[in-house]
C-alpha cells in the first residue's frame, strides 16, 4: 500500500466500519461520573476513560484498525513506526495481536513505563535521540532495513478513524453531552473525535486541550494556515508532535477552539483526577479535564472528557511534594 | 437511642431499607471489569469500585444509613467515633450532609491523606494514641463532654447494613457471580457482603481477605470462637481492628472462608490495580483482590470483588521504588 493521500480523512462511516473492525480487539472503555467531580468543575463531567484501554491509551483503536486493514502481503514484513511511547506500545500490541512483528523508533527520554510496556507487548525499540528529525532518520532506515510497512501516530486516515471510535462510544453512552474536549498533539485523536461528534450529533462543541508549550494547533487555527510548532517544553510527554495538513484540515473544519492550559494546570487535573475521581492518567490524559476548567466561556452543563491515556512513572507523582 | 443488642443484625429488607434511605446520598459506584487484568488472574474479575464512593471508601454508607435513622433527638449533638480513617471522613461528611457536627477520634499514625479529609468534611478531629485502648478512652471522653450520638465503625446494625448495600449494587449489575470477595477488619463489610448476597445470590461463594499480620477473623472462623486480635501488623491501615461477636456471628454463618494475605501480595495487588486497572486503591482496598489471587482452591470463572477505599498518601506508593 502506497501512503495515504495527504488530505484523505475518514468519514463517519469509515470511523463505524473501524469501530467494527477493532470490537473484538480493544476495551470498550468506561465512562466514569463522580458527584465530588462535578462539584468540583461546576459542571456535569463524564470521564471516558481510555486510561483503561488495553497497553493503557486510545492509541490501540487507530493502531488495530490500522493493522487489520492491511493485506497479508502488506503486513507480512510488519510495521513501524516512531513514537513517544503510547502509540508505539499499540502498535506492538496490535502487531503481536496479528502475529507480525513491530518496530518502535522511540526517543531516548520516553517515560520508562512506556518503553518496558512496548517491549513487554513484544515491540523491538530501536534508541533515537529526542528530536523530530532524528525520530523521522531512525525510521526511515527500519523501513528501509526491514520492509516494514509504517503506520504512523497519526497522519493516516485508518489511524483517524480509529481513534475516532472512542467518540462514537461515548456519545452512545451519554448522547446529550453538550460539549466534547480531547487532548490534541499530532491532532489525530481530536480530528477523529470531532469528524465522529460532527455527524453524530451536530451542533455539540468540540474543543481540543493543548499545552501551552507545544501549542501550533492554536496558533494554526487563529492563523487559518498551519504553522509549525516550535521546540515543545510541556510535562505532557504525549502531547509534543505538531499537526499534519491532514488533522489540521479536519480541526478547521469541525472544532470549536483549541484552548490552551499550563503544566501547572495539567498538574492541578492529574492530582483531581487521582485524589477525586481515584483514576491513574498520565499528564496528557489529564490535559482534556485542565482544558475544561479553563474554556473561555461559561462551562456547559454537560461535559465529556476523553482521558487519552493512564501510563506514567508512578514513583514521581507531579503534583505530590 | 441505646446501643443496639449485642447481637442484632440486618437482614435482606434492612439492608434494601437502607439502600433506599442512602440513594441519595451516595455514588451508586461503578463496577469496572478489564480484559488485561482477567488474564493476569486467571478469572474474570468484577471489582466494586467503591474507592469511587464519596469520600473515597464504602464507609459512607454505613456512616450514611446510621446518621439518617438517627431521630431530630439524637441527631441534635452530632455524632462521634474512633477511626482510623475512611469512617472518620464517612462520618464527617454524613453528619455534615444533615447539619450536625462530627466529632472524630484519630490514632496520630493515621495516614495524612485521610485525616486532612476529615477535616475537610468538617469533622472535628480528636488526637489518640495508635491503640484500641487509647481510642476507646478518648472517644469515651468525647461522649462525655458533648453528648454526640456514637457511631461505631462496623459493631452496629446500621452500619454493616449501610455497608451491605454495595453488594446489592454488585449483584444486580452482574447477576451471574459465582464468589464474592471483600476485605476484613472490624468485620463490617464483609458481615453485611454476607448477608446480602446470601439472601440474593443463595449458593454463591462468599469470601473475607485478611491481612497475615492481623488475621484475628481467619483464625476465629477456624477455632469456631471469636478469638482476641493480636498487635496488628500489616501495612493495610484500615484493616487493623477486629470481629465483634456480632460481625463474628455474620460471618460464621454466611461466609466459605477467609483467605489471609502477606503485605508483599497487597502491596503486588496494588500495583496491578494502579497499572493494569488504572486505579487509585489504598492497600486495605488492594486486600480483596490479593485474597483472590491467594485463594485456597481452583478460581471460580467469575468473581466480584469490592475494592473497599482509594485514600492513601500518593508521594509514598509501597510498590515504587
Amino acid at each position: 500500500m502506497t501512503r495515504p493521500e495527504p488530505l484523505a480523512l475518514p468519514d463517519l462511516d469509515d470511523i463505524l466500519a473501524a469501530h467494527q473492525r477493532i470490537a473484538g480487539s480493544i476495551v470498550r472503555t468506561p465512562v466514569l461520573h463522580h458527584p465530588e467531580l462535578d462539584e468540583l468543575v461546576g459542571s456535569e463531567v463524564h470521564l471516558k476513560c481510555e486510561s483503561m484501554q488495553r497497553g493503557g491509551s486510545f492509541k490501540l483503536r487507530g493502531a488495530t484498525n490500522a493493522v487489520l486493514s492491511l493485506s497479508d502481503d502488506e503486513a507480512a514484513a510488519g510495521v513501524a513506526a516512531h513514537s513517544s511511547g503510547n502509540h508505539a506500545t499499540a502498535l506492538a500490541l496490535a502487531a503481536a495481536a496479528r502475529g507480525i512483528p513491530a518496530f518502535l523508533v522511540m526517543p531516548v527520554d520516553a517515560p520508562a513505563a512506556k518503553r518496558d510496556a512496548v517491549r513487554a507487548a513484544g515491540g523491538k525499540v530501536i534508541d533515537c535521540a529526542p528530536t523530530l528529525a532524528a525520530r523521522a532518520e531512525a525510521l526511515a532506515q527500519v523501513l528501509a532495513d526491514t520492509g516494514a510497512h509504517e503506520v504512523h501516530p497519526y497522519d493516516d486516515p485508518r489511524v483517524i478513524a480509529g481513534a475516532g471510535t472512542a467518540a462514537v462510544e461515548l456519545l452512545a453512552d451519554v448522547p446529550d453531552l453538550d460539549l466534547v474536549i480531547a487532548p490534541v498533539s499530532g491532532g489525530g485523536l481530536l480530528s477523529g473525535t470531532a469528524i465522529a461528534t460532527a455527524a453524530l450529533a451536530p451542533g455539540r462543541q468540540v474543543w481540543g486541550a493543548e499545552p501551552a508549550g507545544a501549542d501550533d494547533a492554536h496558533r494554526s487555527l487563529l492563523a487559518g494556515r498551519r504553522l509549525a510548532g516550535t521546540r515543545p517544553d510541556t510535562i505532557a510527554d504525549g502531547l509534543r508532535a505538531e499537526l499534519s495538513d491532514r488533522t489540521f484540515a479536519a480541526i478547521r473544519a469541525h472544532v470549536s477552539g483549541i484552548v490552551t492550559v499550563t503544566d501547572d494546570e495539567i498538574v492541578d487535573a492529574m492530582r483531581i483526577l487521582f485524589t477525586v475521581a481515584k483514576l491513574v492518567v498520565e499528564a496528557s490524559g489529564a490535559t482534556g479535564l485542565a482544558g475544561l476548567r479553563a474554556l473561555p466561556q461559561r462551562l456547559p452543563p454537560k461535559a465529556g472528557v476523553i482521558v487519552s491515556g493512564g501510563n506514567l512513572d508512578l514513583g514521581r507523582l507531579p503534583f505530590v511534594q
